[in-house]
Order: structure tokens, then C-alpha cells, then sequence
């Protein structure tokens, strides 16, 4: 029979077991600082019916979309994101639940995009949200939760990028500018790919010169948050609702004492998503080519598709892969931690009970270990504890058993012991542990 | 514009926060478990080509499998299993790995199974395999693994029903009825189900009396582990190789002092399942009505599909959906953990940032903690923690803000204290968390 070649499908990939150590670790911290938060986590299928993902009749020509006709003959598509599924989620179980709901949502979504751009077609989303409530509360606490996630991954080198798109958008009707706001934003929100002066030209083509030279004014203002914020409701015509949301926000964070990390940037802004309110992105102050690593903002209303009751909300989403790469060039992705804190060498496979009784031993002490499953050459087993990392080893043969000793070895620094019984090698073994 | 339904598909379901946090704890659990044993996780793509999936022309007619043609005039099919994208994986990564190699993949899979008998179509699988030998030693470790992954969980009324396919094998050709063997393994495997006489009836039809009662003797034999072996290896006509490995794998486990929950059950086949070696199934003791828990065996070689490198192997697999209704059952699955400690109550608005500053403070302290968003009537703040089983509360104003005296509640005792300052405070909110 001929063999098949095991390969996966483009755009796919399979994780190597140093990565996915990284990636479980990641997403275990991240979990953590969501907890502290009073986040709940949530599941929903990858499979869903087109029309609930899509809308009725919409995207029927969106060939990203993982769609195709079940046994059931049912016309249905993989999860593209996890902020649609979330938003039926909420219509469906409203009664379940409690307002103000905290949820985070940690799993794969799918893609056809074009892989040149080193995108993959399976990617592991993380979204956190907080819906039934439009408050500059919930909107602080999504901003502290973003510098927080990143205090508990090792990173405070993160600069909150935060704006108002209501305000951006009164700007816009001030300037006279409103009905090509579509345009506006897409191409403001490509400034920090393309340069000012690419933007300006763009906006002036759209409309003139003196226009894109207001927009231009808008979205470069710089300075302090609050500084930014009185030039821009200056611009925009007079204070307003946006302009104070923003303040109460940011006076909010600094009584808090979490300020430091957020910054007004008046040229976010989330291109044509279906933000209304506060947007944001995240950039990593070493890395700021990687682009932002968690962004998110305020919305109208979750769910007016499924349901007819209001739902507010403001929420974030971290690419999971995305940031792992970032973490990984910026030598913060953590060590990949060896599978096992000590190999059970076999000198004997008549001594199996021996061995596994060791180990036993061992886990019950807190420490992970391994049994070499046959009594190959000692060089063999030397050179998979090396391959694997495993920083000790316990080396026994029929004399050890019947003695009782244990003779045991630092694979670094390739020292070796002997203990009179398993305590005090489980002692010497995690005193190399403690400062390998 | 007429709302869509917020449905999910026939099979499908959302997940709700309180089995959430069940089940990624038990995820937690399982994933501590395997790592003292030195497995790793990987992971593989959810969607791939179907060739790889199913064989070359093999599984045209497979209803069970989401198959469909992608827009690149793809073959592909979500994975029904974690097992053939192990066997794909090996062959396609084995010069990145060590062997033996150790892994355990946590991940969904996806079957349009028959939903009326309480199956899902969408599914959580926690499989865990040991690749690249064929030893008693691997084998124990895998029956070690099992018995260790339960004793985290809580639960040690665990059973583990050990047989060997080879030993039962070699009986069958010696009553001369290898033959028929594939029929008749896979109606012993319902003799659980449908009883001794069914099956003793099932077998004399597709044999004669004679050979049904050969049968039934061999199954349904009883005693001690090694009792056992001694007749079944005298019924398949004198020791073996079968017979042999479950005796070293049973004395070692003696040894090793982890024998108590292993019995010899010849009545296990797993089927038509691929296993050549020892096979095993896990009954809950005080649940044996919900079948085998945790399932596995021995294989001759896991990826001959895709490689000529023989690759022998030994493992397990969890089907967690399966697992969670059973814990859930014996009141094992443990409290699904309240979201937060303690929630912060809103009374003024424009406290805003010295609710968030508390919060910072609580959370640095190892407490996790809700700031309530909206200054709402006190009682709908109480009812929103009651519902949420929040079981603390700081609930503070503006006298408490300028003076630094913090009020607080335990929810459950409805006691209220006052402390000095936020340290204080943290003391005995921390009181109350260790002792309700």
C-alpha cells in the first residue's frame, strides 16, 4: 500500500510540544488576571448555522468563510470569530445569565486568509467582555484589565493607545465631513502603516485640502490625555458626552492609580467595526513593529440581531498568536518547562515495580518524573534526558533496590549522590530543583 | 429587519459559566496529572484533508464525518478523533521528537452522531499516549496514569478492567474459531450491555453450543489478577508472550504499591478497535451504570498510513463530556467556584476611581474581585452578588472614601465589620474566605 503524506492543509499547522507548553502557560496566566476581574468563562460550538454567523442572506460571497452544506442538508459555516457567536449567545440565554455580565471566551476560530502575510486559517482567539451596562465604569475596567493581562504575562512595557469614536465622529459632522466617514476611518486608520503624508494625501483626494488638513490636526494632536482630549472637543465643536466619558475615565485611572500604562491617541480608530464609544489598541512599547496585540472598544448593542433587548457592552480581544510570537522575540514567552523534573533511569526491566514505586514516590513528594522504559545502553538514556531537558536523574539497579539506597544525578552540573532512602534523595533532588 | 433565531445546531451546544469553570478545572486537573508523568501537549489543526483522515477511497459512504470541499477544491473533514491525527503527526514530525514520546492533546472533535442517545456532536476527547515501545513498563505507566488522574479528581473508587487482545486471540484459534473472530469481538464487548445469555445465544448461532460455552468460560472467568491469567492462558492452550506481559505488568504494579484498583476482566475487547496488546477499560465504582470512563490499549504500530517506521504505542483516551455528567453525578465535580470574592459596590458614580483603586488593591493581595459599574439601589446590588454567589462585599461612600475606613459584609453571615484601612480589611475578607 502506498503511503499518504502527512501533511496538513495550508494555512494550518501543527504545535510542537515546546510551543504548545508556552501557549497552555499563557493562556493559564491570562485566565488568572481574568478571574481576579470577575470573569466567567463561556463555550460555544465552532459550528454554527450561516445566517445565525452571517446574517440572513449577508456574506453570501465571503470566501474567507469555512462554510458548506451538512448531512442534514443544513447550510452551515466554522466560527470566524468569537464576538458573533457571543452576541447569540447572550440573546439566548439572557435568562440564564446576570447583567452586568463578565465573560472571557479563550478558542479557535477560522479563516480563509491569504497566507502570505503570515496569517494562519486557525487561530486561537481570546475576547473578554462586559455587556449590559454603558458606564465609564465597565470602561475603565476593561482598560485595567488589558494592563493587568500583560503585569501578570511579565510585560508593563504596554501603552494603551485609548479614543472615542463619537467624538471623532462629531468632529467629523463639525467639519462637514460626515458623509465620507466611512472612508475617513478606514484611511486614518492605515496612518500608522502608511505616513502622514500618504494619509493627508488620500483625505485630500476624498475631499480637500483644507479638510484633510483638519483631519490631519485631529488625529496627530498630541500631548497629556487630558490635554488631548479639550484640543480634540475644541476641534470637534464644544464639550460633548464623548469628551467627558473619556475624562471621567482617565481621572478615574489615575485615582486608581493605573494610568501610567494609557495614553489618547486620536488616530485609533478601529477602522469600520462596530464600535461607538471608547476604542483602543495595545502596543508593546519594545515592539511597536508587531502592532497592537489586544485591541477592543465600546458598543451600542451586542445582539440586535437575535433579540430586541438593549445590550451595551465594551470588550477587548487578544490574537493569541500574534502575541505569542511578540512574547517570543521579546524573550518573555517564558521558559518552555521541561516535561519532567527527574528520569527513573532503567538499569533492569525486571525492576519495573522498583522503579514505578520510585516515581510514585516521587509524585507524591510534587515532583514530576519520568520511567525509562527499557534497559537501554545508560548513553541512550543520558542522551533523551538531554533532548528533553530533565534536570535529574535517578540511576538504581538490583543492588540499590535491595539496599535500599538511592544513588541519584544534577545532569548539569553532572554531579552525582547517593541518599539512604527515597526521603532524603527527594530532598537532595529538590534542592537541585530549587536552584537549577 | 426580523431577528434570527439564536439557535445552535442539532447536537451543538453553548456552555454555561458554572460548567465552564468545571470543566477547564478539570481540565487543570487532568493536564497536572499528566505532567508528573512527563507527557507534553500538542496540538493539531481541527480541519484537514480528508485522505489523511480517512485513507485513500476509504470512508466514501462515513455519514458520521463533517466532510465538505473548501474554496481551494479541497477534500477536507473536520478530525472525528484525536487519535488519527496523532498517528498523522508522528509520521510528520518524528525527526523533531524523542522516543518514546509522550504526549496528551486535549482538544474538540466532531461526529454527526445519532443525537438521541445523549451523544454531541461536537465533543472534548483528552487523549494520552506513550509511542516508540513496546514494554511492560510502558503499559504500567499507562494503567498508572489513569488510576493517578482520578486520584487528582477526587476520585479513587476507581476500577481499572485490564485484558490482553492477544491472549484472547490465541484462544480463539485454539478452540478453532479465529475465523469468526471480528463477530465475535464485538459481541462479547456488549456483554456488559445485553447479558450472559444474549450473548451466549449470539455466540452459539454464529458458531455451536460447544464453542459459545468455550467462550462464556474464558469471558466471564473470575478471580484474582494472576488467577485469572493462570486460566485463561491454560484455556488458550499453555503460557505465551500475552500471558506473560500481563503478569509482569501486574507484579510491578504490586510492587510499585498500585495494584488495588487493576482487575483482570476477560471479557474486555474493546471491539473492533485497533489494539493488539493489553486493553483497558475504567468503571466508576459507585457509578457503573455510566460505562467506561477512561478507555484505551496497546497498538501494533500507530502510523503505518504515512510512515514505514514502526511506531508501537500504549495509551488512553478521556471522553470528557462523558466524565463531567458522571462526576457531576457522584457530587465529585467540586464547586464551581464563584467568579469573584468580593464585590465592590457602587454607591456614588463619581467614586469611580477609588472603587478601581480598592479593587487594584484587593487584587494585589490574591483576591479577585467585581467592581459593581453603576450606582444602582443598594438591594439590586446585593441581589446581583447573591446571584453570582459572590460571598463578600466592601460597600463604601464618600465619608468612608475620605476618611479611609472601610465597611464590609460577609454576604452568606450577612455580619458587616468597619476596619481602619484597606490592609485591614483585606485580613478579614481573607478570615471570611478561608472559613465559608
Amino acid at each position: 500500500m502506498s503511503l499518504i503524506e502527512p501533511r496538513v492543509l495550508k494555512g494550518f499547522r501543527d504545535i510542537l510540544p515546546g510551543q504548545e507548553l508556552v501557549r497552555r502557560s499563557l493562556i493559564r496566566d491570562l485566565e488568572q488576571g481574568f478571574r481576579t476581574f470577575g470573569y466567567v468563562p463561556i463555550d460555544t460550538p465552532v459550528l454554527e448555522y450561516t445566517e445565525v454567523l452571517l446574517g440572513k442572506g449577508g456574506g453570501e460571497t465571503d470566501k474567507q468563510i469555512f462554510r458548506f452544506t451538512d448531512h442534514g442538508n443544513r447550510d452551515v459555516a466554522m466560527r470566524f470569530d468569537l464576538t458573533v457567536p457571543f452576541a447569540r449567545y447572550m440573546a439566548a440565554h439572557l435568562n440564564e445569565l446576570y447583567l452586568p455580565f463578565r465573560r472571557y471566551h479563550i478558542g479557535k476560530a477560522y479563516r480563509g486568509e491569504n497566507t502570505q502575510r503570515g496569517r494562519y486559517r486557525e487561530f486561537v482567539q481570546c475576547d473578554f467582555d462586559i455587556v449590559g451596562t454603558d458606564t465609564s465604569s465597565a470602561d475603565l475596567d476593561i482598560l485595567l484589565t488589558v494592563v493587568t493581562a500583560f503585569e501578570i504575562l511579565g510585560v508593563t512595557e504596554v501603552s494603551v493607545h485609548v479614543a472615542h469614536r463619537g467624538l471623532f465622529n462629531r468632529f467629523l459632522a463639525h467639519v462637514d465631513a460626515a458623509e465620507q466617514s466611512e472612508e475617513i476611518l478606514r484611511t486614518v486608520d492605515k496612518l500608522r502603516k502608511v505616513g502622514m503624508e500618504n494619509t493627508r494625501e488620500t483625505l485630500a483626494a476624498l475631499l480637500d485640502d483644507v479638510r484633510a488638513q483638519q483631519i490631519m490636526a485631529f488625529v496627530t494632536a498630541e500631548g497629556g490625555f487630558e490635554d488631548i482630549v479639550l484640543k480634540l472637543e475644541t476641534l470637534a465643536g464644544g464639550p460633548g458626552e464623548d469628551s467627558a466619558r473619556m475624562r471621567a475615565v482617565y481621572a478615574a485611572a489615575v485615582e486608581a492609580g493605573a494610568a501610567d500604562n494609557l495614553q489618547y491617541d486620536p488616530s485609533i480608530t478601529r477602522g469600520l467595526d462596530y464600535y461607538t464609544g471608547m476604542v483602543f489598541e495595545t502596543f508593546l512599547t519594545e515592539l511597536p513593529s508587531i502592532g497592537s496585540v489586544c485591541s477592543g472598544g465600546r458598543y451600542n448593542d451586542l445582539a440586535s440581531l437575535y433579540t430586541k433587548q438593549s445590550l451595551p457592552g465594551v470588550g477587548g480581544s487578544i490574537g493569541l498568536d500574534r502575541l505569542l510570537a511578540a512574547l517570543d522575540e521579546l524573550d518573555a514567552s517564558g521558559e518552555a518547562e521541561s516535561a519532567a523534573d527527574v528520569l527513573i533511569f532503567c538499569i533492569d526491566e525486571l525492576l519495573l515495580g522498583y522503579y514505578h514505586g520510585l516515581a510514585r514516590g516521587l509524585r507524591k513528594a510534587g515532583l514530576s518524573c519520568e520511567v525509562y522504559p527499557e534497559a537501554r545502553k545508560i548513553s541512550a538514556q543520558f542522551g533523551f534526558a538531554e533532548k528533553k531537558g530533565i534536570p535529574t536523574a535517578i540511576i538504581c539497579g538490583p543492588d540499590e533496590r535491595a539496599s535500599g539506597v538511592i544513588n541519584g544525578k544534577n545532569l548539569r552540573s553532572r554531579e552525582s549522590f547517593t541518599a539512604d532512602a527515597l526521603p532524603a534523595a527527594i530532598q537532595l533532588l529538590q534542592d537541585i530543583l530549587r536552584t537549577s
